[in-house]
């Protein structure tokens, strides 16, 4: 049980990223015509993430607001920094112990990959399953499940209870297209069922859930100076998702020549699936694409009723707890 | 005649644009192995236009390069800046009067657009022109013809008494692609082609020229406060270059309601043809998409013989002037 009484909200942030612009956009119509989000009753905030990179139609200023939420980096007094504060401020005003607490965030991202309509969910919390499972069920969303990442941490969602990433693509960074937006908005206006249905006691999950979960990321090969000696092969470009067999090409040098998968120690025996295939911002993080397993998982009872208890806390709009 | 008598180079400047990363990928294995270049015997100089954009992703620190090329600015001592400093340093290097002079530049571009393998040209001199004819002949390419619009000037190529930009797209800031690559390879080496064709008083030129002559750009619908009313419509993502009549719907509101093209003034009579549309980089200048008329020319002797004239003060390997 929550210390805090108070009737909670729905965290909505677009812009967590500051050059991924079709949700600010999207969340900017919504704040002036509220009708304009079916949002089945919950009380939302809607938030932008990072407004000083999005004013500058930067990723961020110094440090990816993204991999800012870790409880050691948010606790740590000698770190600074406007996005790490911007995290701190996050989680200060709209966080499950704020004065108007939220108990589900809903990060909206856009990539330049062919992620298409996706969900990312990190870790393994009952609450975030339940929802994943929720969404699949009524539009048939991929998941990537992130975990057991030690170069990837202190992700937005994570610091609320029960939280997801809506990734949509391919877009370039700074673009806004009809299509990416429709798709957004498709994704919140079912997240936001599945919530009013948990809160109604009415929702009802599939017998299955199908993730891909991640294994390890692949970087491009490099030069012993650092840079990049090939760059993705063109069979693999807008391939998220599709399945990946040793000898597959995977990258290719300046000349064409194709270099083929050789799947890491211990990933001979079965396909892999790739996701975020040359995402524009990962180049930095040394990611070319990552690779993920695809398993069939039996939703648990625990999962639904984890995410009816959470959706109970939650404010229904004219009528209160 | 040049008062500078030193043998000339052909300039290939890639990453003028920080953040469009295909050409200086190319260009960093053309440096590393001068064969994969097919130059036809000519002296090239290989060289990244902003180095300091480029090791930020950025598209430019403080000025975009690319309009930094106008004589007034690179003239008025007291501006300074670093992109307008790295635009002097390239004429002062790189320009027809330099110690090792170029008297062609190859500006290699990338966007979001999608312009496939194309030129930009900017205004009509008879060099440029043969240049593009040649290009057209070879590879198809279409041609945008870059005149008349005073709120776009300064560009690096009319610095030089020959010039284009090879403009590829669509492909993500910050992305490259093997495609990208292979197409904007193919375009200079057709481009080196042509010039070694005119340096050996060889060149044939096709009797016509498609260009799409620019007429004016257009913003995207604002409110009051400036921000976007409306994004692009789906039905013209990915249309450079196919014809728009009136009525057709250019942009649409977030909730989805198209909003048809209204002919700008003069402009009522005949098919309009869009260029540049939703390039991420064209945001910030107001630019949704620009607007050209199709129009075929009779290529002119004049041409052929200023750019047999030019190319004839060219440097061949191992044949001197």
């Amino acid at each position: 049980m929550r210390s805090n009484p108070a009737p909670a909200r729905v965290l909505v942030v677009a812009g967590t990223h500051g050059n991924e612009r079709n949700a600010p956009w999207l969340l900017d119509h919504w704040c002036r015509h509220p009708g304009a989000l079916a949002s089945c009753g919950l009380d939302l905030e809607l938030v932008v993430g990072n407004p000083a990179a999005h004013a500058q139609n930067r990723r961020y200023l110094e440090r990816d607001l993204n991999r800012c939420f870790d409880p050691a980096l948010l606790a740590d007094p000698s770190l600074a920094g406007p996005d790490l504060q911007r995290a701190r401020e996050l989680v200060a005003r709209h966080g499950p112990e704020a004065d108007v607490p939220c108990l589900v965030a809903l990060d909206l991202h856009s990539t330049t990959s062919a992620m298409g309509n996706s969900l990312v969910i990190y870790g393994r919390r009952p609450t975030d399953l339940a929802l994943a499972a929720g969404l699949q069920a009524r539009l048939g969303l991929p998941i990537y499940l992130h975990e057991a990442d030690t170069a990837q941490t202190g992700f937005l969602v994570e610091r609320w209870p029960c939280g997801l990433v809506i990734e949509v693509g391919p877009v370039p960074q700074g673009v806004i297209t009809a299509q990416i937006c429709r798709q957004t908005q498709l994704a919140v206006e079912a997240a936001l069922e599945v919530l009013a249905a948990a809160q109604a006691r009415d929702l009802r999950l599939p017998p299955q859930l199908l993730v891909h979960r991640h294994l390890c990321s692949l970087d491009l090969p490099r030069r012993p100076d650092g840079t990049p000696a090939a760059c993705l092969h063109p069979a693999l470009q807008h391939r998220d998702w599709w399945p990946l067999q040793p000898g597959d090409p995977v990258f290719t040098g300046p000349g064409g020549e194709p270099i083929g998968f050789v799947p890491p120690p211990g990933l001979e025996d079965q396909p892999v699936w790739p996701v975020f295939v040359n995402e524009a911002a990962y180049g930095e993080k040394g990611i070319a694409l990552s690779l993920t397993r695809r398993e069939s998982w039996p939703v648990s009872p625990g999962w639904l009723q984890a995410l009816t208890e959470l959706a109970s806390q939650l404010a229904q709009r004219g009528a209160p707890l």
